[in-house]
C-alpha cells in the first residue's frame, strides 16, 4: 500500500493520483479555508497559497502534480511520509492505543533509546503531544524544583504558544501582553551582529556575562532564578549558533543561583546538526542541561514530545504528590512511531547525510558570499543553515525585503520551499528533511545566486 | 491486515499473538519504567497494573491473553483499533502529512464537517493537539476578546495539565500553587450533595445565581470577568448533571457582565450523551456557548483537539496582529482521522447505541439502588454515567473506600476495568467506548451487585 519515491517521480503517477486526491477545487478550499479557520493560522505564501497533495522525502506535489523541493519541514525529519515510519504507525493502531497509566512496553522502550542518545544524567522523561506541552512542563519542573519563579530567556526567543510560553518568548510578548516582571531578557548571542562580535577574544565568556549580570539585576530585586531557558541553536532569533563555552560558563552562574538551564531541542534535537544527535552537546561534553525539550521532529509529523530531567527534578516534582497525566502522552502509537525515527536515523545514517550535505551547502553558499555583497553571513551547522542578508556589509543593514524577494521567487520560478527568520525576517533558512541530498543542496544555491543576481542587475539600472 | 473484532475473540489468537507481541517480560516493563518514567505519571491499579498488550471495541486484552471490560476509555470513543481510523491514518500518512501552512482539504472538510454539528454561530475552527492545547487558547481568546482578565470556574473542575489550566482547575490548584486573584471559584450545581439539591424549586436558577454573586463581588473588587469556564457535565467534579436552565442563565450573568461562556466538551462531545452531539446541548436550544474546546474523544486516540469559537471573537484574535501556529494542529492525518471518527459514530449510529445502553445501564443500576443503602446516586446521561456511593444516605457520607474495592475487586475478580470520580472519589464512573453493548452494561451490574453484597455481609460480620 505504501508509495515508493520512484513511484511519486513518475509523472503520470503524480498527476493521476493527485487528481484522484483532490476533493476540492482549490478555489473552494482557500474559500472554506477562509471561512472556516481562524485567521490568526496563516498560510505560506499568503498571497499564492500552494496546495500540496501529497509528499515523499524532501519532495512536495501539488493538485496539478508540480514538484517542490522543500528545504523547510524539519518537522518531516526523515522525510515526507516514509513507508517504515506509516508502517509502524499503522501496526500499532491496529493493536491498541491506550493511555500510560497501563502499562506498556514501547513506553520504556523508546525512554531507554533516548537515554542512550543523552548524558547519563538526564534519565527520565515524560511524554508530551507538542514541544510547547513540553516547555511547559519544563517550566513546571523547573519552578517546582527550585521553588523560585523568575526566568532569564534570550532576546527574540520563541518557545511555544501556551500563555505560560508566550510569556517567556520575547518574540511573542512584545507584540501581546508584554514583558512580565518575573522574565528576564539576555542578549542573544550572536557573533554577526550581536554586542560581541567575531573578533571578540571570548564572545562565549562575554556573553555569558551578561546573564551573570542578569542574575545579579535580578537578585537585587529581591527576586531568585528558576531557569535560564533557552534554544541550543536560537532559530526564530536567527539561525544563531551560540559562541565555545557559553552554555557551560551560564550553567554554572544559573545553577550558583539556585536555578536550572533548560536546553530546548525542540527545533535543533535528532541530529539535525550531524555531528551530535542534541545540538546542545555542540557545547562540548563538559556540558549537559537539567532539562532537555524536544519535539518537532521527534514524531515525523506526528504530535509527539518530550521532556527529560535528572532524578533529582523529577523527584521533585514527584514530591508534590500530584499526578501528571497528559492524555495522550507516550500512548503506544506515539512511542512506536518515535522508534521507528530513531531506526531510520540510524539506518539511513541521515546523521551523516546532515553532516556531509550540511557541509556542502555552506560551502557552496560561502562561495556564493564571495560574489554577492548582499550575502552578509552564512553559518550553520549540519542540516540547519542560514543565510543573512545585508545592504550594507558594514552597517549590516537587513535586507528584508530582497530576502522575502527570494523566498517568493524561489518558489513560483524554481518550485523550492525556503522561508526567512531573524528579529529583521532577513535570515534564509534551510531546515530540509535529513534526506536532502547533495544535488538539491547543489541546485537551491544555483537558483539563489541568478536570483540574487537578477536582483541587484534590476536595482541597479 | 487489520484484525476483526472476531479475530480478537478467538482465544487462540490472543495468546499466540501476545506472545508474539511482549518484547520485554511483564517485571522488566514494571522496572524500567519506575527507572525512566516520571513517577507523577501513575499507573492504573498501581499495586497491581495490568499490561495491556492488545484492544478492540470495548476489550483490553493482557499479555496472557486475559480480556478486560473497558468501562473507561472514552478517548477510543468508536472502539480500541477501530479499522475504520486505522486505514484512514495509514492512507494519509503514506500521502501526506504537512503543517497547516499549506492549503488542504482535510482541514476545511472536516472543519465544515464540525461545523454542522453545532450552531450556526459557533463557525470558526483552531485545531490543535490536546484538550489542555484547547482550553489553554480558548482562555487566551476569552482574554483578548474581552480585554479583561477574570475567569469563573466551578468548584472541583479540572481543565487540563498546562501551567494557565492549573490556575483554573480547582481540582489542581488547592494542592499545588492555590488560587490566583483572578480566579474565582462558583459552587458546582450538584443537585445531589451540593448546596441546592433535588427538592429545591429551581436549583438552575439557585445555582445561577451564586454565579451573579460572584460577578457582583469580582466587580466590587474592581475586577472584569473574561470568562465563566466549565465542563458541559463536570466529570471530575463527580459525574455531575447541571440542572435545567443553568447555563443559559450563567450566560446571561457573564455576558452582562463583558464575558463568555467557555464550553468545556473535552470528555463529553461527540455524542457520548447520545440525545445530543454535544452535552451543552442538554441545556435546550436557546443556549449556545461562545466558545467550545473538544479533544479526548475527538481522534480515538490520536492527538487531536479543538476550539470552536465565534466570528467576533476570532476577528478580535486575528485583530491583535499575531500568528497563531501550531505545528501539528489541523494536519492532514489528524483530521482525516478525525473525518473517520465522524463517519463511524454515523455509520454504526453510535449516538443510537449510548441512548439505549446508556438508558439501560441507568435503569439497571437504579434497580440495584433499591437493593443496596450504599448506593446514594444513579445519575447521568448516554454513555457518562456515576454510581456515587455513600456508606448513610442521609448525611450521603462519601464511601470513598467501598468504592476503591468495587474498583479493584472488579479489575481482579471480574476483569472488568471502572475507575472513580469526584472529590471524596466515592462516584463509580462508567465512560466505556461507545460501542458499549447491553450485555456488557448486564455484566457491569451484575458484578457490582455480587461485590455490593459482599462488601455488606463482611461489613455486617
Amino acid at each position: 500500500m505504501y508509495f515508493t519515491l520512484d513511484d511519486c517521480r513518475s509523472s503520470s503517477f503524480i498527476v493521476s493520483t493527485n487528481m484522484a486526491l483532490e476533493k476540492l477545487r482549490k478555489e473552494e478550499t482557500l474559500a472554506m479555508r477562509k471561512r472556516l479557520i481562524g485567521q490568526s493560522c496563516r498560510l505560506f505564501y499568503s498571497d499564492d497559497p500552494v496546495k500540496i497533495m501529497k509528499a515523499r522525502g524532501q519532495y512536495l506535489f501539488d493538485e496539478n502534480g508540480k514538484r517542490y523541493l522543500d528545504c523547510i519541514s524539519n518537522v518531516h525529519h526523515v522525510g515526507h511520509c516514509h513507508p517504515s515510519i506509516t508502517k509502524a504507525a499503522a501496526e500499532q493502531m491496529d493493536l491498541l492505543n491506550t493511555n500510560a497509566r497501563f502499562l506498556h512496553d514501547n513506553i520504556v522502550m523508546y525512554a531507554d533509546r533516548l537515554a542512550a542518545t543523552l548524558p547519563e544524567k538526564l534519565c527520565v522523561f515524560y511524554f508530551v503531544n507538542s514541544g510547547s506541552e513540553a516547555n511547559d512542563l519544563a517550566l513546571r519542573l523547573a519552578q517546582q524544583y527550585t521553588q523560585h519563579q523568575d526566568v532569564i530567556v534570550l532576546d527574540h526567543a520563541y518557545h511555544g504558544h501556551l500563555m505560560s510560553l508566550i510569556d517567556i518568548s520575547p518574540y511573542k510578548f512584545r507584540k501581546l501582553a508584554g514583558q512580565k516582571e518575573w522574565v528576564h531578557v539576555a542578549p542573544i548571542p550572536d557573533t554577526y551582529r550581536g554586542i560581541y562580535r567575531e573578533h571578540h577574544p571570548n564572545p562565549g565568556q562575554a556573553y555569558a556575562d551578561t546573564v551573570k549580570d542578569l542574575i545579579e539585576e535580578v537578585h537585587r530585586k529581591g527576586r531568585k532564578i528558576s531557569a535560564f531557558f533557552a534554544e541550543s541553536l536560537p532559530s526564530v532569533g536567527g539561525q544563531i549558533i551560540l559562541p565555545e563555552g557559553y552554555s557551560s560558563k551560564v550553567a554554572e552562574y544559573v545553577r550558583s543561583a539556585g536555578g536550572v538551564f533548560v536546553a530546548d531541542e525542540v527545533q535543533t534535537g535528532f541530529g539535525r546538526v550531524g555531528s551530535h544527535f542534541w545540538a546542545f552537546q555542540l557545547q562540548g561534553e563538559g556540558f549537559c542541561p537539567d532539562i532537555v525539550t524536544m519535539g518537532k521532529p521527534m514524531g515525523n509529523g506526528h504530535p509527539l514530545a518530550c521532556v527529560a530531567t535528572t532524578v533529582e527534578i523529577a523527584g521533585a516534582f514527584t514530591a508534590n504528590g500530584v499526578e501528571y497525566f497528559n492524555t495522550f502522552g507516550g500512548n503506544p502509537v506515539s512511542c512506536a512511531i518515535g522508534l521507528a525515527v530513531l531506526d531510520v536515523i540510524e539506518k539511513e545514517d541521515l546523521r551523516g547525510n546532515a553532516t556531509r550535505v550540511g557541509a556542502h551547502l555552506k560551502d557552496l553558499l560561502t562561495k556564493l558570499q564571495t560574489q554577492h555583497q548582499i550575502i552578509g553571513d552564512v553559518r550553520g551547522v549540519g542540516l540547519f543553515v542560514g543565510l543573512e542578508l545585508v545592504s550594507d556589509r558594514d552597517q549590516k543593514t537587513p535586507a528584508t525585503e530582497t530576502a522575502a524577494r527570494v523566498v517568493k521567487r524561489l518558489k513560483e520560478e524554481d518550485q523550492i520551499c525556503v522561508s526567512t527568520d531573524g528579529p529583521w525576517e532577513n535570515v534564509v533558512k534551510f531546515k530540509p528533511p535529513m534526506c536532502f541530498s547533495m544535488e538539491d543542496a547543489e541546485l537551491a544555491v544555483q537558483c539563489i545566486d541568478r536570483i540574487l543576481t537578477d536582483e541587484k542587475e534590476a536595482s541597479d539600472i
